[in-house]
């Protein structure tokens, strides 16, 4: 009751053994698929300590008790990404991607869908049930809830009643987890699609879940610098046929989208502290043996002790916005659009030059490939550009929000509900030339 | 139990009544003293507002109910000091300095001390009792652990064990509260003083309560740029004798400066949050009348509804950090060193930025002194620069913690206790030169 | 011939006896203006600094020697501003507003238009000729390429040709010289106007020269938090008639905005430099003297000596790109469009915060009003937001150029010509809401 | 004469050949070196591209006429490096080091020394001649000038009179160059070794040069995340023994490195900016033809046009700042100490993040290994770290001189001499504990 910051027993327990199954058999995975050349054996390289992150519970934490899930709270969630992303960041986003693929069934599903695929997840026992969430196009994704129909999502879903199903033309660029382990396939990839080809995207958008082994889809693995022990693809459609009882969130695809993001908003920025704090950590302990040639460690010069002082101090910051932001949105329902926003666009920003800090902390040596530094570097490179970069899409959402009458800067702090509506969309994407 | 971030209805309550206070009575009260060139003047037309917060029991809120105080908990503290500085940080300094003098004998003072003086503050029916804190002096202060005793710390008090008194010679710069409402001195001011003329300042200096009225005390008002609604003075001592009864700390003059300015800490950094926030809540009205000569408020322009988000998410983002600083510090005796100088710094000094940043949504019409963002931008320069500046004396507190073996990332995000020791102090203070 | 930084003998004959002038007469004036409380007597108090100003030259030092005038380069109309600034930036704004008044004739007016207003600046033996700049307006201006006429410039000049007059009516809101030594205007004001009341701001608008004296036009001055020493007002036109012959640029009033604010861009660049400089000049002398309480000078200390060269850094980085893009200008009859808004938002915005870094060097006596860091820390606060504010007008000037095809990123470094087109115009003029 | 940035002919055409070498010959092999895992053959595949360059003079370009190289003025070594680091920063570090083995000898050595291995240089008709600089300990290097003899450079150089000999035991680690093209060593080294074992860093050093070939040298190259396209090496010394006719600079190895690093310092800055500038074309050309899934080019949007005005303007700050520096040394043969260090952290730590902003433009397709913002990311991590790190090195030499009383806000601007005596040495070695 009021404000209170202190873990309870069961979540120092949780932030603990996640730390040690980070450290113990992530670790040494991560690293392997980082050096891994091929993109997919990279990935695949992470298939057993997925498995082993399955058999805790880890892949479907976040999912309702009710459908089997963990019942994880979102604060709960953020400790134990946390952990992750201290030691790596890409296996983690496996299983914030899970979440982007089936939370959505809870806000926009009906009960037999809810059933059946977050059932299908939680009664896993060969512990690698992937669900894929795609969005993105090569295109672009940031005007999504643009006006025109040939604008934003390009995916189509045409119906054909007589035979009751979506037909799927078209492509998505950079869905994560949609290829599966085999590239046959996510177990399931919850796709935004266009299923009305004369709407703007706050209408004519919805949301579909594709099967495994549907006929007619594609899929080859991008080569990435960072978050390599995950899964991005592009994905082609060609006629691929759906039921048509797999459709969600008709015309509310647009709603999905946003949803989704704020969600996984805290979620990216936790992440993105867990990997600034991987590199402090290494960075701090540097500072107490490394000398830089002179009589002492390094940490004893006021500028390295500043500097770490200020590292900690944006780290200790990020951290209780993200669970700030979680505990939010733990209140209502997983909403919290401009919070969200907020959140992912100050932590993703903020911890890519905390890393950088941490390297100059360590100097030269940061730039020898023995030690982790370079692979901090490259990972803090993510977060303001993926998951909705926070440039365009996570600030527009928070921009929509505050420019609304109903906000209110004591919306947050007095933890007060605040309802999206499509009236805050399509912030900037008209462009602005007179 | 566990992570929350929702405020009690008592919380809430604590928030809206300060809100109110802030806006109707001190707002007209500290314009006027903002505008009177005179800072004595300044600062005696802000009695009235006193008295009345006093008669709200807002002077003595923080002090132990044990005491007659209000007993609110650090983070209630910060509650309602956000309020007021939206509107003003200059008033609510003075309850903070009061804090700064009275708090002290709690940590280190005998229990006839405590009832005695905190008794005197909480016993105040005139509603206009002041207690100042001495330390800063006219050569600085932020060496005042430095091994010689010919540094830091210059203000003497010679034993004179033949009187039972203490003997006081020097000079404080920049002490406030400490004149009084009439310059005849604040009740009473504590007083940090070199009691051993032959020791550094880790072991030579002790505190004393100095009382109103005492002789050989004199006092001239600084003019200062800001925070005009609470005064800082020069205070000269010739021989000033004060009884012997009133030292506290013997030795340990250096830990009640340490333990002052991390109990401060936060309390500064809500301050600058409050700042700032009140220059938002400007630059965000602002932004949606105002049209910059277009056809619609001026929020609608990406550029100005990104500014504005990445505002409001600086300020939840330091807001929540100083929470968890006060809520750290309510579990531990008001202790929690390292983790009150990086809140400090961080949010000082951003805050600042931010208040720019608020200007930079308003425009040219935020020079225009008829608005009120020509005040907030020079508040909001004090944080980094008051209560032990930033450059120095709040990292250096927490180098000298981060640099210790004891020291973990884990600390404060577990909630675990971390002793503050005189081997953390005097980081720094031996210049780096060759 | 080639890259060359180093002054002429000439140049530091201007450099040095501008310093002297600044510090010897400037000076003492300024610091009393910036403390009178009247606006109007602040300006007036200037008039004997600017007549021996004007005895130098200096108030028409820019304008060509074919005209009368000084023939200086743009480079060293800067060299002479920096220096100025330096000790108070308020001043030299009076000078650099003549030139936004009477600049536009040499590129929009017709010889006789030249002839006779330059002219008559040039001709001024008393030594007080002022000529305003009027533009912006209460609604602001940043939109002033707005393609509907109801948006932008809406001070209406509608052509009486019955009587060979122009007649105006409206506000205008911030120009600077205008009201004149006397609330009579200065003697003469170069406003803009919409000539054609049906079309947008890229083809309604015009200039027209408004003699002093004019019937129908009242001065009301601002009262503004720094640049204390030059004047901005509220100018409102009841219906005031000007002759015909005193239009220019009809039709162009954008490219009249444009083109002013691309000349004076380095202008106020350099001005905010010399802010910096004057407040770093002061901090390293505090740091060379001030011990902070400890046995030597605080630049002896890592983080004071650090934070210095990072100060010194920026401003000589600063400088001399405030050179570029006048010797660009030079080069190209004062055009430089990009190049000058990037060059005014990254000065502006950047020497406010050295200035704050400046502060945070001295610490907290910087609050002290008898220290000259307080004047310094608001005029900084000026250059982001006046002289089209950086975040709208400066950013759209660049943006529209680097937008178009014709851009390219060797253009600036190559000293290759670029044409400005009001193809150019309207960036961000429409809000991007879908 | 006078303040002039325009190219002559001559500079443009050494401009745009170098750019067409870079575009044409080092792009391919860069891309190549840079996907090579192991990292001596990554170095091995650039020998093409330096025979190339040679043929052209490139890489002795810098040394002067007397002794056969090019002679080029710091100024144009500038322009080319500025060329080939928009396409490679690694591949130009092989020239820069050239010239890090061998200036030294103009500054210090015997004639006969300046002629032997200048000569040797400028005489490669082969087109691999490879000079190294080997300064740099695996303890750390910063603290070089640290009073004690056992801090710093602990290479050892014994002198055996009755050979004639100096014996070399110890370690260099990261040297570049230093391996040559087959790890037998580079044609020669200039090496910083201890001659005194009794002596601090100020006198016990100086620099001696080392053939290639010299029985008792082991090289093992690092595999570094960055600048794969140049080497660095391990180089374990054991009993090496070198001719004492190779000995310069007796008791002056501070002064070489302090002289060393002060002559590359607009090197690397410059470097710094034409990553970014890679970078920065990039996201121009991107920004024109994406549409984020919108109607038009995102460059339409404000957010991104705001930013790229940004980056643009920031990249021609750094720019001429670089040529200032460069033209100052040019004047004062090669020295400029202080600007030196302010000029390479300026430019070095904020085009980081100039190429992280462009990475924002691009937004999540910049992740993608096909298009070259992953390496132009890395790249730029390297300019803060090496060649004197920033945090500590480049800023403790700006410091030193600020903090010397000799030194005015003027000297540069002025391009007045300013010179480095040992009293501005040793700054920040000691550290600050009390």
């Amino acid at each position: 009751m009021g404000v209170d910051f202190e873990l309870t027993a069961e979540q120092k327990k949780l932030k603990y053994q996640t730390r040690e199954f980070a450290r113990e058999v992530l670790r040494p995975a991560a690293e392997m698929a980082d050096a891994q050349p091929d993109p997919q054996e990279a990935f695949r390289a992470m298939k057993p300590v997925y498995e082993q992150a399955a058999a805790m519970g880890m892949h479907t934490m976040f999912l309702p008790k009710e459908y089997g899930g963990g019942g994880a709270t979102n604060v709960n969630f953020l400790i134990a990404i946390e952990e992750l992303c201290a030691i790596d960041p890409g296996f983690p986003t496996i299983l914030l991607v899970n979440g982007l693929a089936l939370m959505p069934l809870l806000w926009f599903g009906t009960d037999q869908q809810r059933e059946k695929w977050i059932g299908r997840a939680t009664a896993d026992t060969r512990g690698d049930f992937l669900a894929g969430w795609a969005v993105s196009e090569r295109g672009g994704t940031a005007n999504f809830d643009h006006p025109s129909p040939r604008a934003g999502i390009q995916l189509t879903a045409d119906h054909d009643r007589s035979r009751g199903q979506y037909v799927l033309n078209g492509e998505k660029h950079w869905p994560c987890n949609s290829g599966g382990w085999d590239l046959r396939g996510a177990d399931v990839n919850l796709c935004i699609v266009r299923t009305d080809r004369a709407q703007g995207g706050k209408t004519g958008l919805s949301a579909i879940l594709v099967e495994r082994d549907t006929p007619g889809i594609e899929y080859e693995v991008i080569d990435k610098m960072a978050h390599r022990a995950c899964q991005n693809v592009t994905m082609t459609f060609h006629g691929a046929r759906v039921p048509e009882e797999n459709l969600l969130a008709e015309g509310d695809g647009d709603l999905v989208i946003n949803r989704n993001f704020t969600w996984s908003a805290p979620i990216a920025s936790i992440a993105a502290v867990g990997v600034a704090r991987g590199a402090y950590e290494f960075a701090l302990k540097w500072s107490k043996t490394y000398t830089g040639g002179g009589s002492s460690p390094i940490i004893n010069h006021q500028a390295v002790g500043n500097l770490l002082t200020e590292i900690a101090a944006k780290i200790e910051a990020g951290r209780y916005f993200c669970w700030k932001a979680a505990h939010y949105m733990d209140k209502f329902g997983d909403q919290g659009h401009a919070l969200g926003g907020m959140n992912k666009t100050f932590c993703g920003d903020l911890m890519q030059s905390v890393v950088f800090d941490c390297m100059r902390v360590v100097g030269v040596n940061a730039l020898d490939r023995k030690f982790p530094m370079d692979k901090f570097y490259r990972e803090a490179a993510v977060f303001s550009l993926y998951d909705a970069g926070n440039l365009a899409m996570q600030r527009r959402r928070a921009w929509g929000v505050m420019a609304d009458r109903s906000f209110s800067p004591d919306t947050f702090v007095d933890s007060e509900p605040l309802e999206f509506t499509k009236s805050m969309e399509g912030y900037g994407v008209i462009t602005e030339i007179g």
